[in-house]
């Protein structure tokens, strides 16, 4: 049988507790799926393939055999597409070290294995399976602990000269007195549109003033973005406008990365896309306030079509697709 | 004789006033070179068109006939290469029309021809003769009456959803209080880094303090940029702090496109390269202390080298090697 005829492939979505499995047809249906955790199999590597190769047994011959698999995807923290290799995860069981696991997937399934990062995986996925199908330029955002991005120009995911290209929630958006980011600078997008900008932000208010809202209900050191969200809906009006804040940020910064590749549209995913029109209205807006003429009214403000609890998996296993 | 064996390209500089052909070797030799008044062909680009063929035949004659050429390229402002029309040029005498000069030209000489605009041009002719050779991914900054970019990802210039994409010097580098651009927005990177730009600069510093300096022989008004390259060159303080701010503006943007694409290298074109190292040094470091740490050290930050006076024609004639 010919390799292209091979109708599933694998993905493994690699997080810091669970590494999730599915066997995905190409219509994005997962057919099987199966879990381990991440961390409790040594600090060999191998030891960790080895333990989910064999706990992919099962499932593998519930979709009738290797011989179905065409290739595998892992999307991963760090996961670098040029290199396959994990680098410098620190939330993975091998810390600081660079883990080759495409090849050492490879190897142990004998089937084409490809890795990227969480972000990269979910904007093929949206290509494969969602709101990007047909779509040759767009830009997915990532909306969760962190901005994490993935451009795709010409139909091809943008990984430039290192596989690190498409970190946008580090471009500074705020070149003056911006807020400290995790990456050690200033100003960068993720410092206020992550979900722990989100919860930044609500502070900050509630620090620094007194209205009344239904946030200081919560103690402020347990404040989260879900919090935010949550009272957004229900009509509170500090929530709506850190919601509203929030979004012209997003809106602001999405009609400067229009002038690298006109996109065909912006494509946001997780956790804050959950507040739904309270925040994308204000980011089309502010995209359309800020957009340079030549773009207006072209790109579209999408958010995900991937179900959140299997778009990680379903994105990873689309890398199989480009294999 | 196979299209593929051909061995010379027709580029065209399309510019405002003059229109420059050049016939290219594949080594970015130019073997043969004429020109045209873009202006006085009368309202119908056709009548254009018809005027440049005919002066075309002595240089195409001189270099062996058609059968030698392969394809022609045209740099032009506002070129579109997805529709190879000039669109709404306010300087070229088809004013706000639509002009599909790519057909145009294509029909009457009987070979493939592409249009894109000068910073596109100005990449693709880096990456066939100049400094991106061997580069997969690059952004080309043109540093004109505008600032203008082309930017290339896995070997392929980026032209985006609509053939627009690239337009870098409209990136809103001041979200605060920026200057006024040309565009009709505030900040963006090309009220700062263009030779008005940078014009602007100095008599900001001039009406706004008194120190003294060499620009104060020039009158306010007739100040252009290369008054202030000039005496930086000379050691006016003034002038190299003005180069120094524009440099540091240069360099922080370039820091963010890194996100967007990691590139190999940024390659600057245009008469502020002219001050060298007074302005390089200041891009340079600006880079480095902004960038995010997992690109650093990575990007080179190039001066173009095409030779200023055949730069133009040769981008234009690179764009028919991708024919």
């Amino acid at each position: 049988m010919n390799k292209t005829d091979k109708p599933y492939v694998l993905g493994l979505d690699l997080g810091a507790t669970n590494s999730v499995f599915g066997i995905v047809s190409q219509a994005g249906e997962i057919l099987a799926q199966t879990s381990v955790k991440t961390q409790g199999h040594g600090p060999d590597p191998a030891t960790y393939v080895r333990d989910c190769v064999e706990a992919l047994q099962p499932i593998i011959s519930h979709t009738g055999g290797m011989e179905e698999l065409r290739a595998m995807g892992i999307g991963a923290p760090n996961g670098n597409r040029l290199s396959g290799c994990v680098e410098f995860a620190p939330n993975l069981p091998w810390g600081d070290g660079v883990v080759p696991l495409a090849r050492m997937f490879s190897e142990a399934l004998g089937i084409p294995v490809a890795m990227t990062n969480d972000a990269n995986a979910a904007a093929i996925g949206e290509m494969a399976y969602g709101a990007a199908r047909g779509m040759r330029n767009f830009i997915m955002i990532t909306l969760g602990t962190g901005v994490g991005s993935g451009i795709v120009c010409d139909g091809k995911l943008v990984y430039g000269s290192d596989g690190l290209a498409g970190e946008l929630g580090h471009v500074i958006v705020e070149p003056h007195r911006g807020r400290e980011c995790g990456c050690g600078r200033r100003g960068c997008l993720e410092a206020y549109c992550s979900a722990t900008g989100v919860a930044r932000t609500a502070r900050e208010i509630l620090t620094t003033t007194d209205t009344p809202t239904l946030l200081r209900q919560i103690p402020l050191e347990e404040l989260e973005s879900r919090h935010v969200s949550e009272a957004a809906w229900q009509g509170d009006e500090v929530a709506k406008s850190i919601m509203e804040f929030t979004g012209e940020m997003l809106g602001r910064a999405c009609a400067n990365f229009a002038c690298f590749n006109s996109p065909e549209a912006f494509i946001f995913f997780g956790g804050l896309t959950r507040a739904g029109e309270l925040i994308m209205e204000p980011i089309r807006r502010a995209y359309e306030a800020n957009i340079l003429k030549c773009y207006a009214g072209k790109a579209k403000i999408l958010v995900s079509q991937l179900d959140d609890a299997s778009a990680a998996v379903l994105g990873a296993s689309a890398l199989g697709w480009e294999l």
